[in-house]
């Protein structure tokens, strides 16, 4: 199995609602670190897993629509608890809905699977992986 | 598959026995740094693969049973060479442990998967990584 | 001249008024890795430059009066961009004030100078430093 | 199942055909920080996946076949556009080769995986993973 | 002082002359991963060093002059061993330029100091850092 | 100014006296991962700060001297606590007396100064650094 990863970040407010969170209950906000892992069973005939300008575009863009954001005040998240892990696979869906409409051109559709990490200090992290079927 | 990770360290001093150890046979130590990787299939209803605080106190008491020992003088590790490998299941079973008496709280008994990797340079790891059954 | 480091982190909102600012006018986040580095000419009797439990110990604190909070409702911030650089003139001025009222014990008053560095992604950072004079 | 994993790097220049790599298609270089893991599920009598100092040599002598050349100019890569994807697949093969002549020692004939990693710069990598069979 | 950093990098082929440099005299390459620290004595109205944006805006557009080339053919290089420390100092000095013509805006005429250094692997670095004086 | 910088690691025992180190005052140990940092004002004919193979063999021989041992037992450590800081101190004058005696070449006399950094954890380093005059 091959993997490309390709790296960037964004920068949002947020708050968490449930006792679990303690402090974290109180409007703070993150920097998120972002690695996208896409995985390939073969290379195509370029030698690629995927063309990593536009994997890496598609990661900026769908980071753009999270960063500089308030969290607590995107409707479509509404009801959610904005936990890293959460976010995780928000932006492993909203790359795979990109890579499904052919973004990553259609050679991307030979993608087998996908891993979106958000490393949010120098001690935490949280990911989410599935495989891709297109 | 969710993941959550954290991170922490310690400071031992111990040796190796075996000619395969050449130098590492005298007396020695290592800063391990160590991260814990943490799986899961479903988030709870908060959001979370795991109460992360809850995951950063286990992780830090397990370590705190090591740090700033002589392994070598351990009774529960005589006959072991404590080696990088060794040492990361050894941390892997302790956590485990951990999570079945409900030190997570008992919906971490929901996790499906560990991973533990030490850090003991910065040219070379290791690590153990197990589903988990409770 | 002898330098010791140590790293901690917070995690706030704020927002920023100023053409310049772009985006980052809206209210939004980071995550600032912090290294607080201290310095002094020659070591202590003990061959250290501070306790180093100490640093740590007066960082957290100070961290932990930024921590989980949205820095536009802070009265004392009142009027300021909150920018990475000016964060780290703050605490690199919080650390020096407990250092002078002896919360790093007396001889901590060797020190010579400090810097602060808040590291805001893998891509940016900024930090303060100056002398130090007791 | 545990894994050991070690660090080297090796430097090259290099060129691809087609228009997917943009002005990499121009002779241009890189600096590969390889990341070799090597997989075992149990340990072996001294508490080792691999005996890591042979493991590092076997990785450097790998890396010194492809350091400080044009690999456009290397007879056995001809015909292939030698992205950071291909590269991973190659040292794995290569090292897999070694392992199987014994230079990892006999018990490494044990070994059940490996990946190979190649950090191109600090936002793209690539890898490549398999289990091994001997 | 005050200082802010931004990170970048290039990728480049290029070869050296002289005995000293041993199998690096042959063709081969690199990838530089580019921090640019610029200092100042006080902050500017808003709170900043320098616009970020613009500085990492300078930075790349001084890079991409540089990027996906073979050093060896370019005319400007001739007759300079383009090793890590030139380098260095090359970016800085066309850094400098940009900041004279006011590219960073005008304000960035009251900084006062410059580091570059490029990381060339996990193992080495080189930088070049002095005063400004416009 | 210029610096070049290259990186290596060793691994000890120690234990500390005083109570100021708390549990540290039991055997223990580290991994430093050492960076040096060489300076000189301008380059050298071969575009170079000093040559970097032999720094980085100059630097792996002093640390030879110290890897895989309990310094507790070294006669020339008796009576020294050997903090982060001494052991940089250490490093740095035994650097130094290499460079006195010509290892690093005669031009390596041109050298301005020096910095040792050792880094004990994710968290934690110290450093030691002065003009070089010979």
């Amino acid at each position: 199995m091959y993997t490309v990863s390709v790296r960037d970040h964004f920068m949002i407010a947020h708050s968490f609602r449930g006792e679990v969170f303690g402090p974290a209950q109180k409007l703070h906000g993150a920097t998120y670190v972002v690695d996208l892992e896409l995985r390939r069973q073969e290379l195509d005939e370029d030698g690629l897993v995927v063309d990593i300008g536009l994997a890496s575009k598609a990661l900026a863009e769908v980071l753009a629509g999270l960063n500089y954001r308030n969290l607590d005040d995107e409707p479509e998240l509404a009801g959610h608890n904005t936990t890293t892990e959460f976010l995780s696979r928000l932006i492993f869906d909203r790359i795979a809905a990109r890579i499904r409409t052919g973004e990553l051109r259609p050679g991307a559709m030979g993608l087998n699977g996908m891993r979106v990490t958000l490393n949010e200090s120098h001690v935490a992290a949280a990911s989410y992986e599935d495989e891709l079927h297109f």
